[in-house]
């Protein structure tokens, strides 16, 4: 399952609903406009105002990217293994890994406290269309009115904070079509209460990810806290008894990060022959430069665990999306799906205005693709490849950004983004100087091949030396791994940054005026004419289809649903379920070899595991990277699988959604409550769940 | 040490001698052109005609890649383990892997045959610089010019050959400065004798490559056959029992596959910015791809351990060499040597015409970019990775080549080189139909990504289907697996080849015109004006210098020179030698932790070696890729080492000699033999090395 990766996917967030007829059980859904009338003909199922604000609730996102759900009164939270991942990896250390052995919170007081993760519930939606779109007048050249819109999100959301105090967050839905406030609770005492080993987690590695069967307990606890107690929790979903039946409807309650499955034809293209494969590169290079990390030794391994793996994970979805980008059959039946729309705008009076969107959507992919390298390796800091260009940006922007009103800054140093980038900014993560500088020479390596020695840029980087003695210069002149160094500097301002002699913030002010430049390129020329022109067809769209749809991901909570289904491929039948007794014969049949193989903790706990447990399970929800950890739930609204994937024919769903073979996959939850019990000694948490909150 | 992987490196084939003062023991001489002079005076050293021939006959080129020596006179052959790897993988099977387990032949009856191995050894050299050089006019366009010297060339062989039943080959030096007929005996009935576990050979693996001090054990023997019986060979060399001494006086002996040191900067700039940068993109893809397929299991690592081992090689050399010409210090020292040599050229009246020559160098650079990308995936083949579409072109071009005369042939389709293609083309190696699915659907997506899906060359390719559809297709209709079927096209001709309706000559047929065409601007737009531009700094270099200079490497024997000495690094003091002892401390230290655990034997045997017994040392002599297996022998001609690789220092040498760091790596010839008696119960092997022949 990819997480979401923001900095990998920043440039391609524009997309929208589909074709005329949804399918069957498609669709990533709003909480305020869900499918009512087709789950009601379909399924006999009431979605009640009651049921929607449970579920709602019980959801979870992490912002660090995934979802959850809360699953006691007393603040737990379910997600998955790989979700917690960056989160266990920061709370390792040498000697102490909690990736590769587990770890188990026998009391409150042994709960961990993680060191900047994020979590948000979804209180109340807002619709904030009509004052966004007012504040930009039809005139205004781009980037006015780039600037107006960000300006009017701004004042929203500052507003909204001011005013109820939670974190607000204006949703730019239909690629510009609607705009929604979402408004969160947020938790950032967040601790640690369970996690198995990342061998059962992730059981089959590289070599299985999405793939199916599955036997993967990919699943940890997590507990939040306010004031120091364990927090009070009104919705959690309850542990469902009952397990799952063939052909039964189930709902996925999360937050799938994108998805392009309107974009036009002009833009899927560019994605095929420059998005992806300018991606796929760095992916390659990123991995091999990891996996060579990892192979020093065990220390090495650990400290890189957290990477390497999003990074394969993001190479193998991604390599699944390009497959389908590279389908003639897909492609073409985007491409008659836009003919057929083209022809019925052309002929509608009302839609005048929209033919030509096509035509902008198509003549921006130019300005794309002359500015994405520079842009991913710069402003996106693909050619930094460190927390800490990171870490000293922030502070040098902050230091301009923060001296101006909250409505012109950048987004991320808006007021209502403030304490997400502070806590980011000032968390005691672990940073190992010598992994910082193994990516930090590879990526400037990387920028000096992509855009070439003799660049203006890359030259004021370089600062005369090579990129592998820069990049050591740079990590050995920077005194950002301490936190209280960071503090100083946010602290002091414009002055202390201006004055600060410290490599890294050199580095950054050296380039920042070309980097904000890219920046407004991508702004101005692409995401600005690109919005409009969707928003444009967006309407049309509305006109011709009707507003009963959903649309693209953005990272905000949705509800799918689908049934518990199996399949058939290559002529034989893929049963919906797996059970702990296949995972015993899959690790027999490869000689219980890596990434086969079973902690040991497993064979010494066969005899009290009950074999026939239901393990992993797919259905037919519609579901992206960012559904990582999402509760599937019943009718009742209990709680009866954990999304942790979907299987290899799923990935084209980045694009368009068939349910003939594609499926969501997720670990049964009677499995992990049996595997708390034999497996891990841990019945007290197991009660909890099963109770519904601490004895 | 990378291995002389000649399709990735084809088109950087240009490259000429370099600096004004050759360094002290710098240089890849010519057998008949040594140093003498340098070697008298700085070592009082007599290079005499008998020790020169001796040592010369006494060396082996493997054709597949690296270098090799006689050690007895029963046609005794030895390697590295990393040379021998091809033969070892293609000799194993499910169930019996050489590569991870050894092997060794207690009798001659025991001894394997390899399925496609060609070993040649130098007889002698012939200088026909005036014949190649008039068969080229002065005002013949580019692609006459081209077809007249390849035209000449194959006469040249194809008489030689005739005349003295040797394999003939005229080899172009200084980038066609000097044109040498070399004239070889070949072996093609190469047997396996010994070979130790690849974990001993390449112990330290990836993490240890390129890196010093090392404990590597990287030997294995062959014996070349003549009429079934070992070939008796009048000149081999003698194990020396002095063992080696700190600052000896050694040589090396082998068979340097390419260096660039002289090329123009020009020529470098284009390296660094774009010949490079697509190599890594390239090697990096692979890597992950192979990866993924040997963590599938035993079985699929055992198929793909070859290639991946040399996609790794040369991932981690070409890295090295990258950042060589990514480090200023070594460009401006470039520009300083060729702008003092053109402003020796502007005042000397006698090179009038040569100063234009660094201009048409630069120029062509930029057919070599626009071209290299497409050049490099149709005509060299990296679109299709698959043997398969390797020998359906080869069947499909010698249907039409071979109907032409041979001096209007294709070079690889010469008369000369016929006994060579037909051994590689009916080579009965283990073809896995998944391992060339794998690769090929790997390398169409890429051929996508790269050319883009519309490019017509890629539509030919795809015949409508997606990449990874097309490959299946094609997989599953070829019958070329089958040398039967091979030989039946082969032998039919051009109707035979017309008629076929094998998937995979249907492929090669449908891009053939495209193909041919590619070759054509490649050879007549860059390699043409590239070579009489460098002719022509070559004469004035001859002119400025003398031509008491060596040429750059050219997979072609050579000797070098150098001292057996250490260095410092990190303000370290770097021995030239290690110890058995050494390799059991590394063992410990890494908890006998892959890539630093050690095979059984090796625990088992310890009581029996004598710890003290050198194992691997450095010297200063000059090597580059293709010198693995090369014999390192002393002053009276004994073979002393092995050399099997290079510090991560020496990875500059592919654009210039330094001898502060930059050392060569040699396992000591000691260390094998007291392993052959000691580990490996081969006492017998031992002995007909250490006498000279079978007992």
């Amino acid at each position: 399952m990819k997480r979401w990766l923001i900095p990998l996917v920043m440039l391609m967030m524009h997309s929208e609903p589909t074709s005329p007829c949804v399918f069957a059980d498609e669709g990533m859904w709003l909480f305020n406009n869900p499918p009512r009338k087709l789950l009601k003909e379909k399924y006999e199922f009431d979605a009640t105002e009651k049921w929607l604000e449970h579920v709602q609730k019980s959801s979870v996102r992490f912002n660090s990217g995934g979802s959850g759900s809360f699953v006691s009164a007393d603040g737990l939270v379910m997600t998955n293994h790989h979700v917690g991942l960056g989160a266990l990896q920061k709370l390792s250390k040498k000697g102490k890994d909690f990736v590769r052995d587990g770890f188990y919170a026998k009391s409150l007081g042994e709960e961990f406290q993680s060191v900047d993760e994020e979590l948000v519930v979804l209180m109340d939606i807002t619709d904030v269309t009509d004052q966004v779109k007012a504040a930009v007048k039809p005139d205004m050249p781009a980037d006015k009115a780039f600037e107006a819109r960000r300006a009017v999100i701004a004042q929203i959301e500052a507003e909204s904070e001011k005013k109820t105090g939670l974190h607000s967050n204006v949703v730019t839905l239909y690629q510009g079509g609607m705009f929604h406030l979402y408004r969160y609770k947020r938790y950032t005492d967040v601790r640690l209460v369970f996690a198995p080993e990342q061998q059962i987690a992730f059981y089959g590695g590289d070599a299985d990810n999405f793939a199916y069967p599955r036997y993967d307990l990919d699943v940890c606890f997590f507990r939040v806290y306010e004031e120091g107690k364990p927090a009070k929790i009104e919705h959690h979903l309850t542990w469902s008894q009952a397990g799952l039946k063939d052909g039964e409807l189930v709902f996925v309650s999360g937050h799938p990060g994108k998805t392009d499955r309107l974009n036009t034809v002009a833009e899927l293209e560019y994605l095929r022959d420059i998005g992806y494969p300018f991606l796929m590169q760095r992916l390659n290079r990123l991995e091999v430069m990891l996996s060579i990390y990892s192979g020093r030794g065990e220390e090495y391994e650990r400290k890189a665990k957290d990477l390497l793996f999003g990074v394969a994970n993001s190479r193998k979805a991604r390599d699944g999306g390009l497959a389908g980008l590279q389908d003639p059959a897909m492609m073409a039946q985007k491409k008659a799906n836009e003919k057929s729309m083209r022809a019925a705008i052309a002929i509608n009076s009302e839609l005048k205005d929209v033919a030509q969107a096509f035509d902008v959507i198509e003549k921006v992919q130019k300005v794309r693709a002359n500015v994405i390298k520079r842009y991913t390796l710069i402003e996106g800091g693909a050619g930094f490849n460190t927390g800490l260009f990171g870490i000293a940006r922030a502070l040098v922007r902050a230091a301009d950004e923060y001296a101006k009103p909250d409505d012109q800054r950048l987004s991320e140093f808006n007021e209502s983004n403030k304490k997400s980038l502070e806590l980011k900014l000032f968390s005691r993560r672990p940073i190992y100087e010598d992994f910082e500088l193994a990516k930090l020479q590879d990526s400037m390596m990387w920028l000096c091949e992509i855009l070439g020695q003799e660049n203006p840029i890359v030259q004021k980087a370089l600062a005369g030396k090579s990129p592998r003695a820069r990049a050591t210069e740079l990590i050995s002149g920077t005194k950002l791994m301490d936190v209280e160094a960071r503090k100083k500097l946010y602290q002091g301002g414009k002055s202390a940054v201006t004055e600060s002699k410290d490599t890294m913030i050199l580095l950054s002010r050296a380039i920042d005026k070309e980097s904000r430049e890219l920046r407004k390129i991508i702004e101005s020329q692409l995401e600005e004419p690109k919005q409009q022109a969707y928003d444009k067809i967006a309407k049309a769209k509305f006109v011709l289809e009707g507003t009963n749809t959903y649309p693209d991901a953005t990272f905000s909570l949705r509800l799918s649903f689908g049934t518990v289904k199996g399949y058939e491929e290559d002529g034989k039948k893929i049963p919906y379920e797996t059970t702990f007794a296949g995972l015993y014969e899959t690790a027999k049949e490869h000689n219980n070899k890596y990434p086969f193989n079973l902690p040991e903790r497993w064979f010494e706990r066969k005899d009290k595991l009950n074999l026939k447990t239901p393990f992993n399970f797919v259905c037919t929800a519609d579901i992206i990277g960012g559904n990582s950890g999402s509760p599937v739930v019943n009718r009742k609204g209990e709680v009866v699988g954990l999304i942790f994937d979907g299987n290899i024919q799923s990935l084209v769903w980045d694009f368009a959604f068939t349910d003939e073979q594609a499926r969501a996959v997720s670990v049964c939850t009677g499995a992990i409550t049996e595997a708390l019990r034999a497996v891990y000694d841990a019945g007290p948490l197991a009660d909890e769940i099963i109770g519904g909150n601490r004895k």
